[in-house]
């Protein structure tokens, strides 16, 4: 018999589910709206009917599953299974017991974690189980957010915030970041900032082809970057460059220090594609110490938006093998 | 029944080596010169001869031993239970089989790690384990090591060179490393730079009390930068600041990383005492974000010069408990 789970991608907008088998094949999806206004209860209430209805739509026996797991914006208390407090969620979602509530609706032994750590479950679990055992992620997107697997484990830490990969620092006295610090990762690698560091150059009077395209459409974004540094813009060129760089940077260091043998790049800015890719790899390769080879595969994620369902189920079935 | 363990220190000019029992008590200890040029055959015979007397003089039950560590200078191959390539050893120690072979000698089950994770495990066992289950370790001698533990296990990583330390970039374009890389925290916080920063210094002309002293003394020694820091001299202040500031960026990004619960301080530069993890400590929280505490405890070593026995045995305690 095929043993079921449901794995649930928790964002401030809208809420992926999906029924996903023990080979972490997605056997049926829904996304329905987070309208987080009306409050964690109702988010709850609602996520545990769409994942019912899902079951009777595509005719599953309800009896086959074995669990639910649920990834959602951090800080998150493992422990506890709640949201400590997301800056993006209403002050209602703060300490609720997200974890507890979904498996008391669900009846199902439930799982939680935050969301970069679920995706970077969910690309180990299909991609990298079996085949290696220390792994690093990271997710490109409005933010820069990461997961770290060392020896087919995540890594949570102490309070289970590590893997903050947005906010190590690669450059000392750099960018200010929101977080307080200077010269995070985040500051050079993530959309915001890839956007911020073109329109600031071109703020400055930069000459580039960006500058009339601005004028036409308004402040540049990361997408635009990347589609100008294709079409050869020396400026738009120096900013995926410089992205790339810090990430190269990074990986040399977390190479170092937990010594993954493959690091992927996930989140929107990967729609960059191979070039983003490729141009990481040139960086870590030049500044990765030559006293002994040591390769690393730097990929894209390719588990595209179905990375969060399959993550989340994953965790799940990773934690009640245990 | 005590159950009993031999810990082994190996390194490039004396090998320590003790009894140890199931809780870190060192029953007993004895030094042995390395005599590296004799080869690795006739080393490890040396070290199991050392071990049995050891048991004979103690009057200790040879039927209570359960297993043996050994630490070694790295780069290791944990699967094969070799030395790779050690840049101070003859070759004879390359690709050598010194766990099989100590263990084949001592007929007990026997463990093997680099000396910095033993270490490190040392001062975890001791000091760390039931507390916290997460930890760091930097060795500050000649070059800079470290050992990681995440989730009360060390990571090794996917060729066992993780916690590689000394070589994660805190300064890109920094200094110059002997591995190739630039920036590496070991060129700012290992004894050999700590002197190497305060000679150039003076080279360059910078006045210090340091300068009358290299005349009558010779090259300035790390000690010597310390000591002068100390009495308030306002370059070795520096030099000694700017050590810690590396190990403060280094911690922040290790913070963000793997979330260490604590950071230790290990290795000869320790001799240097409170005032260099006070400083660590004062760049940590300056460098660190601002967005929610995390405070870190950041402490010196307290095992001493029995930290790669105990450390030794405590692998192999470990190990054999799973």
């Amino acid at each position: 018999v095929t043993e079921l789970y449901f794995g649930v991608d928790f964002g401030g907008t809208s809420v992926k589910l999906g029924i996903v088998n023990g080979t972490g094949e997605v056997l049926a999806r829904e996304s329905i709206p987070s309208r987080i206004e009306l409050g964690p209860e109702d988010l709850i209430a609602r996520i545990a009917e769409a994942c019912e209805k899902l079951v009777v739509k595509h005719r599953l026996d309800r009896g086959t599953f074995r669990g639910a797991g649920i990834g959602s914006p951090g800080p998150v208390d493992l422990d506890a299974g709640t949201i400590v407090t997301a800056c993006n969620l209403p002050v209602s979602f703060d300490n609720f017991s997200i974890r507890d509530s979904l498996s008391k609706q669900l009846n199902l032994p439930t799982v939680f974690d935050n969301d970069a750590n679920v995706a970077c479950w969910g690309e180990y679990w299909l991609d990298g189980m079996g085949v290696i055992s220390d792994m690093v992620l990271f997710t490109l997107g409005t933010g820069l957010g990461g997961g770290v697997i060392c020896g087919g484990e995540l890594v949570h830490g102490c309070t289970g915030n590590a893997a903050e990969l947005g906010h190590m620092i690669v450059r000392p006295g750099g960018r200010v970041c929101t977080c307080g610090q200077r010269g995070c990762l985040e500051t050079y690698s993530s959309a915001t900032h890839i956007a911020a560091i073109a329109n600031e150059a071109l703020d400055g009077g930069r000459k580039s082809a960006l500058a009339d395209y601005r004028t036409q459409h308004g402040p540049v974004t990361s997408k635009d970057v990347f589609d100008f540094a294709m079409r050869g813009d020396a400026l738009a060129g120096e900013v995926v460059d410089g992205a790339a760089e810090a990430l190269g940077l990074a990986l040399v260091s977390l190479r170092h220090i937990v010594e993954p043998a493959r690091g992927v790049l996930a989140g929107g800015v990967i729609q960059a594609g191979e070039m983003l890719a490729q141009r990481v790899k040139k960086f870590y390769d030049q500044y990765m110490w030559t006293q002994h080879p040591e390769p690393m595969e730097i990929c894209l994620a390719r588990l595209g938006t179905d990375a969060g369902i399959i993550g989340a189920a994953g965790i799940a079935v990773h934690a009640l093998k245990k």
